[in-house]
């Protein structure tokens, strides 16, 4: 009797009253009621995309979004920018090579954030760059990238940003028109709490311009028609209804619980996370910018970090995310993005003291926790009448 | 967004894998189809229970069960002796009461078990007594009382012995035709891992003949027209078909388990619990006889119980049970019963230390987690190739 716990970053658990929502009956996707449940998740979409333009939903994963993104803004023999810090900014360049698109990398180490400056001088050598591509949490590093500066230096060029916000919407400010970012997209699995199978972009007007001219070869994909459909509340192609159904009810929740909040529950269990880990004298993959999706973690040298990995999964039940390519074995990443609370991080972080344990390194059991403990005690208040 | 931890002694959690087997499409309750559903589970429970005599099935909750054993068993008139040690223990007295059966009762101070020798006492000095009515575990106090000694003792006279296994069948050993038990009867919400609405009971062939001449008005409760009917795979009336499809898959997950890893598993998680309580300096409510079910601590005096776990189940979203009658706001009860792991004691416990923390008690964070770590670990093996 294996009781899991899922604390990867992606796919992310599901509350149980979205999985309820999710069981609702089929209904055709061509009928007034659906159109009006759509119409409803469009204007959610916006308040968290903190956007007046249309939020698109696709049925895809995130990358089906990056691929939109970049297919409907730019032209065979155009060149991107892109911010190479990770495996989805790698995933950047393979999207742009598959469309014919050249790339300008901007090679960040993996575990730091690309600065501003480099963007800016990215850009002075390349002023007819036809977009920026970045990571705004990069979910391999688990690295928050600095959008609003750079979204400073792009609004007044010609060149566009776009940005995939697959672990950073819904879980640190991301605000679309205000910043000044030109595409904005996001997944279903992440912040919103849902099984993935849906990706949300939004494009400003700039960047619409650019989809008028846009010449890299599309179907699926072409956002321009998708936008015709869905002003008018319905989809190009057979939409994912059940899942579109969690959607209306992960907004009614994230609603209710109100952006600030929102900002402040991720920026808490992360804080927490980082306490613990390094409590137990571990270090920080990205300790100048961490993400507030996931805390990547270096194991200590001696620990087979894959071994440890399978231990806390088929042993313990915990899935808890490892490193990719060259990191693959030497880190971990515990996830605190989505539908995750303090008691996902005390789980993760106990998992973590015993297995260590368990693999013959010498750990003060009892010592993480109670450093996420000092940190998630704040976020609860003082009780009115305390005995 | 408050993530919600059910740790109270019944209802217990259902597993997802059980809650999905319960919305199966309702079938009707008179074909082949239920029917061989039926003959299934009633093996199961025999298995469950370990015995040859029949399992019944009963749509209601424990208490209709109790109600059933006295009522099947006893004339108005009839003595019964009740091991009083808890609001369970009550329940029995409320119910011989209510159906005119006079009691004997052996008063046991709430936290602790009844001594075999009283019960002894107590047949010596009413040797016509009908039947020694007792809790195989009292959840309202914790307790694990000493069944098997008492069955020695009952099974060579003419009084049955009737145990309410509500929270120890499937939690602990408690092997009805070994020991002797005449009526052993449980839930479905407890080591069952179901919604409530089921009870289950099993009657020996020496309270089999009790009830041909026991004179309680009774219908519903009538367990030989009950008998009558399961023993052709149906029921008198109609069966929670839902719930026992629920209990298909819950018996399927227990004997993949086996008794041995079951009771194991019990045993691992109260210990766990045990040790943390103590490390933060608490008392054990039941330090003698411990259920495998629920561990009872004692608050500090300067606490308000029923303040502290208001708090932990509006602020912090766990939900731990407290005292009842006169230990209300004195206790707390943590449950380790059903389908419940390693990480809901540490999320029990770490609850526990930082509300504690609030109310201003003075505590040392993580120092419960760090015991019931070391408790836990043991359970898990070490790894083949440690590095």
């Amino acid at each position: 009797m294996l009781k899991r716990y899922l604390l990867t970053p992606g796919p992310t658990p599901v509350p149980p009253q979205v999985a309820l929502r999710m069981a609702h009956p089929l209904v055709h996707h061509r009928t007034p009621e659906f159109e009006q449940l759509f119409a409803e998740v469009q204007e959610g979409l916006q308040w968290l995309l903190q956007t007046a333009n249309d939020v698109l939903i696709l049925a895809s994963s995130g990358t089906g979004a990056m691929e939109a993104a970049v297919a409907n803004t730019c032209a065979p023999g155009d060149t991107a920018i892109v911010v190479n810090g990770g495996k989805f900014g790698e995933r950047w360049l393979k999207i742009c090579h598959a469309l014919g698109v050249r790339t300008v990398p901007i090679e960040v180490e993996w575990g730091q954030a690309v600065t501003p400056t480099a963007v800016e001088q990215a850009l002075r050598a390349h002023p007819h760059a036809r977009a920026v591509l970045m990571q705004a949490s990069e979910t391999s590093t688990t690295v928050l990238h600095p959008v609003e500066p750079i979204a400073a230096v792009t609004r007044h060029s010609d060149t566009l940003l776009i940005v995939d916000g697959i672990t950073a919407v819904g879980a640190t400010d991301m605000p679309m028109d205000r910043w000044g970012i030109d595409i904005l997209l996001t997944g279903s699995q992440k912040a919103l709490m849902l099984p993935p199978g849906l990706a949300f972009i939004a494009l400003s007007a700039k960047a619409w311009r650019c989809a008028e001219h846009a010449r890299v070869p599309r179907f699926y994909f072409d956002l321009r028609r998708e936008r015709k459909e869905q002003q008018r509340h319905t989809t190009a192609y057979t939409p994912a209804i059940s899942l579109i159904y969690g959607l209306h009810e992960v907004l009614r929740l994230l609603r209710e619980e109100g952006h600030a909040h929102i900002f402040a529950r991720h920026a808490r269990l992360a804080a927490a996370t980082r306490a613990a880990v390094q409590a137990l004298g571990l270090q920080l993959l990205a300790p100048t910018a961490p993400s507030p999706a996931a805390t990547g973690v270096w194991l200590p040298a001696t620990i087979n970090g894959s071994q440890l990995l399978t231990y806390m999964r088929d042993r313990m039940g915990v899935d808890i995310a490892g490193g990719q390519d060259h990191l693959k074995g030497k880190i971990l990443r515990i996830s605190h993005i989505g539908y995750v609370g303090p008691f996902d991080v005390i789980t993760a972080i106990s998992t973590l003291e015993m297995a260590l344990a368990r693999f013959g390194y010498p750990v003060e059991l009892g010592r993480g926790v109670r450093a996420a403990e000092e940190v998630l005690l704040e976020g609860w208040p003082t009780p009115r009448q305390p005995s």
